[in-house]
């Protein structure tokens, strides 16, 4: 079941075919889901899983899924730092084919810490004709 | 003459070409010479003259050219707070014909305040035969 809240109005300006937007949303929700199960390489699945993965934020850029996931494991060691992710998506737009932009809001709901958030946008491309996120921008 | 610098085996490894990295690259140097002249018009000609810019940055999302001005006037009134601008290209990845990918640092020196600094993602569109900014992240 889709619960993320995206405004219809701004993707459909951009004529996104509906399966990619699917089949990206889907993506969120799994990667919402996992991050909440604490299942931190669950929530990778939705990165490309390469040498050349971009992810840009606050320790300035990393390259790779791996850097890229232990940068996650250092910075949310345990369920209480990772706390409750929602994603609030605000802009799917179609690039070419290949390529999709998003734009949305994440957010940290934390029983012992402060909450966190922010913003994110994201490079999807198709690849082995799959969605996964080629370059991220987390601040 | 150019003088930001970039690491050309990052944007070679990409295959863009040269043709589109020397126009982004000038319009970088044409954007630092502006805010350096205390010039926010001039700088904001590297953007797309379009309420669908994009802009997301430590205020969040902002749509539009106009908006977008504005929100640097407000952040940056006079040229003791623009201070002095630099660019470092880190990667200029081509995703399409039309489309190019940017990362790279800003850094302002500043006399009476302190220095700020961070990273920006800029998506680049060829429109009307230019390559403009469509969508910035700086953080």
């Amino acid at each position: 079941m889709m619960t993320i809240p995206i405004n219809p109005y701004i993707y459909k300006t951009y004529e996104v075919k509906q399966k990619d937007v699917l089949e990206i949303m889907q993506t969120f929700q799994n990667q919402q889901k996992s991050w909440n199960d604490g299942d931190l390489e669950g929530f990778m699945n939705g990165y490309w899983q390469s040498d050349s993965l971009k992810f840009i934020g606050k320790n300035g850029i990393t390259f790779g899924y791996d850097a890229t996931l232990e940068n996650y494991k250092k910075s949310y060691p345990d369920v209480a730092t990772m706390g409750i992710l929602k994603f609030d998506i605000l802009s799917i737009q179609q690039l070419d084919k290949k390529h999709v932009f998003v734009i949305g809001k994440w957010h940290l709901k934390r029983e012992e810490k402060e909450d966190l958030e922010g913003h994110f946008t994201l490079i999807w491309e198709k690849i082995n004709k799959k969605w996964v996120i080629i370059a991220d921008h987390s601040s």
